[in-house]
C-alpha cells in the first residue's frame, strides 16, 4: 500500500466530531500509510487527539489539526450554504484536495452543498458533462455492485447516463479489479421498448460501444440480486431506488429484532388501476394461487367500496381540474 | 355484503388456469354474494368445474364459464397484443365490465395491455386525464397505504400528480374508512426545493387543496414507515420504488432462510462523487462511527485505485464523447 493523505470534513453530518473523530483515530491506526488532514474547530478535535496514548505516537502524526471555527450550515439551503462556504471545514477540506495538499475527501456534511463546491473547487474531468454520486451495494452473492446516479442530477441526458455507465465500468475494473463488469440500465421493465426516450437513447449508445460490457435494463427488484456490476439510472430514480432499498434493509432489521413475522407479500398482490368507471385489478404474473386469491378480494372489495363512483364525484367538485 | 360479480381474465399471468381456477374456487367459496365470469379456454377451465363436489352446488353455480379460445401473447410487445387482442380473455373480461355483466375485472396479464384495454373499452372517468395503476403496500405499523403511479404513466405532469392524490385519497377513504389520509410525494429530500419543477408544482398544488391532507415530500427509506397513507409519484420512479421495495422483502426472506447474517450497512457507507478529478466520498449524515470508518476507507482505496486518472484516461479514447 502506498502513502496517502486525505482531507476530512471533521464538522459535517448529523452529530459532527463524536462520531468522525474516532473513525479518524481507527483509519490511521489500521492503515499505516494513512495521514488524515482534520478540518473543523480545534476545541472539538483537540481533546480526541490528546487521549492518544503516548505509544502511539505514530498515529497522532498522522493527524493533521486544520482548524476552522466555519461550518457549513445545512439547514440554509444549497445555494445560500454554498455562498456562505468560504472558510468552512467541507470548502477547506476540499480546497486542500485542489491544491494538492491531501490526495481525496470524506464528509458527512450535505450532498449538494459538497458536491456543487466540489465541482467549483475540484472540478469535473476534462469531457464530464456531470459528476455523479454513486455507491456500492450489496448483493447477495456478494457479486460487486455499484449504482449510479443517486440524486446529483435529477434530470440526465441520455449522454449523462452513457458517462455514468462508463464512469462505474471504470471504478468497478479498478476497485475491485473485475474487468468488464456487466453494465444494466435500471428501468420499468426488460424489453426495449420499455421506459423513457431518454432511457431507450442511452440503451441503444450503451449497445453501440463493444467496450462496454452491456447487458440491457434491470427492474428494482433485481437491485440485490448481482446481475449487473454497474446500474445505471438518472438521479431522481436512483437516489428514490437507493433510500427504499435502504429503508427496506433497516426496517426489516426492525421487525426481526421484534420478532414478527415478515411481510405476506401475498397479501399485497393487485395493482389497481384508478381513475377508470370501473375497478380493474392487475394481479402480479407470476402470482401463486393464494396471491390471487388476494388479488380478487381486492377488487371485490373496491367494488364494495364503490371507489369508481366516489372517485367520480370528487373530481365534480374539485377546483384544480 | 352486496352481492356482486367480477370478470376473470383465468387465462392470464405466467401459469394462467393452474393458479387462478384454484383461487377463483376458494374466493367464491368464501365469499356467498360472489360470482365470477370466468373468461378463458373451456378445455382448460372445466376440469376444475367438475372437481367442485356436488354439495357445493352453490358454489358452481356461481361460476360462470365464459369460453374464449384466444388469449393475449405477452411476447407481442403491447401495441401488437393490443391489435390482435379481440376476443381475448382479458378483452373480453373487460368489456363483461363495460357491459355491465361484472362489476370489475381481475387480470394477471400484460399490465400495458390491460391498462391500454381497460382505457379504450371501460373508458377513464370523466375529467380524469391518465388513469393509474396503485397499489396496496406494506407498513410496519399496519397503517394503510397506497402508492401510485407504478408504472402506467411514465412521464407525468404536475396536474397528473395531482389527480392522483386525489384517487388515492378517495380509495383510502372508501377503501380502509380511513378519513382524510395523509398524502405525500415521493421524492429524492424533504425540502420544499428537492425534485423536479414538475414535482414542485405538484406540491404547490396539494398544499393549496385543503380537502387533500397533504403533509409534503418523503424519501424512499419512509416507505414502510407509515408516514404517509397515500404516497404519489410518476409511474416511472414508482415502478423502480415498489419493485425494489418487492425485491428487498424477497430476497431478505432467502437470506434468513439461508441462515445467513442480513447485511451490514455500515460497510455501505459512503457514495463516491464520480467524474471530478479526485476523490471525493460523502458518507451518511446520519453515519455512526463505523459507518464512517468504511468511509474513510473506500475513498482510501479508490485513490490507490486511480479512479479518478481511470476515468480520465476512459475518455480521452471514447467515441461518444
Amino acid at each position: 500500500m502506498s502513502r496517502l493523505t486525505l482531507a476530512l470534513d471533521v464538522m459535517g453530518g448529523d452529530v459532527g466530531p463524536r462520531i468522525t473523530m474516532p473513525a479518524a483515530i481507527k483509519a490511521v491506526g489500521d492503515d499505516p500509510q494513512l495521514s488524515l488532514l482534520l478540518f473543523g474547530h480545534r476545541d472539538q478535535i483537540s481533546p480526541y487527539l490528546k487521549q492518544i496514548p503516548e505509544h502511539l505516537k505514530d498515529v497522532k502524526e498522522r493527524l493533521v489539526l486544520c482548524h476552522t471555527s466555519k461550518q457549513i450550515q445545512s439547514e440554509d439551503g444549497i445555494l445560500r450554504a454554498m455562498r456562505r462556504s468560504h472558510d468552512t471545514s467541507m470548502y477547506l477540506a476540499l480546497e486542500s484536495v485542489a491544491n494538492g495538499d491531501a490526495q481525496g475527501c470524506v464528509s458527512a456534511g450535505n450532498t449538494g452543498a459538497l458536491m456543487g463546491l466540489a465541482k467549483r473547487l475540484i472540478r469535473p474531468l476534462f469531457n464530464i458533462e456531470r459528476p455523479a454520486l454513486m455507491s456500492i451495494i450489496p448483493s447477495l452473492d456478494n457479486t460487486p455492485q455499484v449504482m449510479l446516479d443517486l440524486g446529483a442530477n435529477i434530470d440526465c441526458s441520455a449522454k449523462n447516463l452513457y458517462q455514468f455507465a462508463l464512469m462505474g465500468t471504470i471504478f468497478v475494473e479498478q476497485y475491485f479489479k473485475l474487468f468488464h463488469p456487466r453494465v444494466a440500465l435500471l428501468n420499468v421493465g426488460t424489453e426495449t421498448y420499455k421506459g423513457t426516450a431518454t432511457i431507450r437513447q442511452a440503451s441503444q449508445m450503451l449497445e453501440a460501444d463493444n467496450r462496454i460490457n452491456y447487458i440491457g435494463f434491470i427492474e428494482g427488484d433485481n437491485l440485490l440480486e448481482g446481475k449487473a456490476n454497474v446500474i445505471v439510472q438518472d438521479g431522481f430514480s436512483g437516489n428514490i431506488a437507493l433510500k427504499t432499498l435502504e429503508g427496506a434493509v433497516k426496517n426489516l432489521q426492525i421487525l426481526l429484532k421484534k420478532q414478527h413475522s415478515l411481510f405476506n407479500p401475498e397479501q399485497y398482490n393487485g395493482a389497481s388501476l384508478l381513475g377508470l368507471q370501473s375497478v380493474v385489478v392487475k394481479s402480479h404474473g407470476g402470482a401463486n394461487m393464494s396471491a390471487f386469491y388476494y388479488a380478487i378480494l381486492n377488487a371485490a372489495k373496491q367494488v364494495r367500496s364503490h371507489i369508481p363512483q366516489q372517485i367520480a364525484k370528487a373530481l365534480t367538485i374539485n377546483s384544480f381540474i
